[in-house]
């Protein structure tokens, strides 16, 4: 396209006759050149045509539905602009990568837009794209398709998310019934408590952290962990689920008013990591940062009671623990209670840009 | 997600008991409400859900191969500022559905995600939504799902667009051969015309455009107007294809390359506006703009000789001229040949953010 940044028009010299060996028409453009080179060995589907197309062509596979998600980072909004540049690569994939497997869909492929301002370290795009490969080939989700602009201001990385299920497979929000269990795999709050040591090193100290606390927590908040090893199990037996984006509570009041139906969960019983259970024990009022300050990237789910144990094995058989938090009911919302059975306020139970 | 905006937690007080009537959980964020709003009523593919759930599944026609495409805009860098907001939502559309006409491809749907800065102004939102919604029912091109969120500087719109081909039917940038014509749809340049204007309204006096020139081209630059009607014609007629952004000279060789053959282009034959021949009848180094410059959203394709005139009267029936701009050869590049048979030589045959 053209763009803004062009040169004027006036006064430049026309266009003058030069012998056809001097043509530079044949040659690849730095951008083609940048994707050829970083981008190219993602795109391993044959369906990816190299990336010398403008377009990829894949045939589903037959039976099944595809599921789509397309989520976005931007540098000083969802990192930082001195994260590594592979982990920023592997974060916009596996939060994408998340919600399929919230949704027991298998990836099939993605494509990215990315915007990159003038002045990045050489070596950026080198690491951004390691990272990129690593995870495409970790979670078998090659890259179909992509994008690349420059960008004013901050790094922008969008990614448009493929995968299948079984035709009408699709673990919806909409589902959960009275009598459902609520379970959460892994553990809630790491990341969101990762975010706060991000922006206040000191509160290590406060929370009494040991060093390898701290860095779990700061961890899990760079790298997100998508539970994709159980999608199919998720498929098998959840009535409703939803990855952990933007809080545990205001994440299941979301899926409870979908599905209408009441949450009813017991904090004490929501999964906490050693270093999340630290900080909450030396400041108390870190409770709501746990189930409402999201980055989870954990998934959510009702499963009827008799299905809990089978879903728990399959889970646990592919190392990710399953625990369950609460119960469905009638009603409307998502109450948390404590030990004493008072059910707590939350000032912002979610996430929210406006 | 936990976003870097929060509020830290030092000194929060705990969360507090309250009674279940005054939780606000099973209410909508105003994230949701901006979301039910605006887009929900543009998301009206049943797998879609309503914007309700965190993905959508659609069931591929049987027979058909998907065609993937994904291209963003970024304020400053794609789009003034100040365009109207309608014109950015289209423009942000009509540049991916520009490239499924150019595959042979039918719309099927696409997914948005947007980064909006604080600040701007109320109804921004409420046209864009509103120029969005009528392209995507013009078009046949529905919502599936999206991702809204904050920018920290430019408004940010990255769009992923799905359409089908029956299996096998996308028309490649590869298959052009020695003895097929090239082609083009539309006329060529007024865009990037359009965009020099934009940058210097003085140019229309020097360039003698009456007002309807010139809006013509503003019109041209605001607004693609995508060939999605011809379509089906290039995929029953054309031997390769692709859609003309980057300019095109550029992307003529970037077809040539991948076909390994070479395009000869008679300059004289290509297709230009009267505003156009205006334009460079008045400045003649503006036939390097003309070709080079790029966000026609026109398309190139090769045909065998004996399919040109099908081709010609299938775009015509749709309103759509084709016009007969060179040959393929044996070779490399595309090589712009004047009235008297010498090459042109471009300072800068196609755009590269690189």
């Amino acid at each position: 396209m053209a763009k803004h940044d062009g040169e004027p028009t006036d006064g430049r010299p026309a266009p003058t006759p030069a012998p056809a060996s001097a043509q530079p028409h044949a040659e690849a453009s730095a951008e083609d050149r940048l994707i050829a080179t970083y981008f190219r060995p993602i795109a391993t589907h044959p369906g990816a045509f190299d990336l010398a197309d403008d377009a990829a062509a894949i045939a589903p596979p037959p039976g099944c539905d595809l599921v789509l998600k397309t989520d976005g980072l931007i540098s000083g909004v969802h990192f930082f602009p001195e994260d590594p540049a592979d982990a920023v690569a592997r974060k916009a994939l596996r939060i994408n990568l998340s919600d399929l497997a919230a949704k027991g869909a298998a990836p099939l492929g993605f494509l990215l837009s990315i915007g990159l301002p003038a002045g990045l370290p050489a070596d950026w795009l080198k690491a951004f794209a390691r990272g990129l490969r690593e995870d495409a080939e970790h979670y078998g989700c090659p890259l179909l398709g992509g994008d690349t602009d420059r960008s004013p201001g901050a790094i922008t990385v969008c990614i448009a998310a493929l995968g299948t299920v079984p035709h009408g497979g699709m673990v919806r929000r909409k589902g959960a019934r009275p009598g459902d269990l609520v379970v959460a795999t892994g553990t809630i709050g790491d990341a969101a408590l990762g975010l706060l040591l991000r922006r206040d090193a000191a509160a290590a100290g406060r929370w009494e952290l040991d060093a390898a606390m701290r860095d779990h927590l700061l961890d899990r908040y760079l790298l997100p962990q998508p539970r994709n090893a159980v999608a199919e199990a998720l498929r098998r037996h959840a009535s409703a689920a939803m990855d952990v984006s933007d809080g545990l509570a205001g994440d299941l009041a979301k899926l409870c008013r979908v599905s209408d139906v009441a949450a009813d969960v017991a904090v004490n019983d929501v999964p906490m990591s050693p270093a999340a259970r630290q900080a909450v024990a030396a400041e108390p009022a870190l409770i709501e940062t746990v189930l409402t300050g999201g980055d989870d990237f954990e998934v959510i789910a009702t499963v009827a009671p008799d299905r809990l144990e089978a879903l728990r094995q399959e889970a646990a058989a592919v190392g990710v623990t399953v625990t369950q938090i609460g119960t469905i009911g009638a009603g409307q919302g998502a109450h948390f209670r404590d030990l004493d059975g008072r059910t707590l306020a939350f000032r912002r139970p979610s996430y929210s840009h406006f």
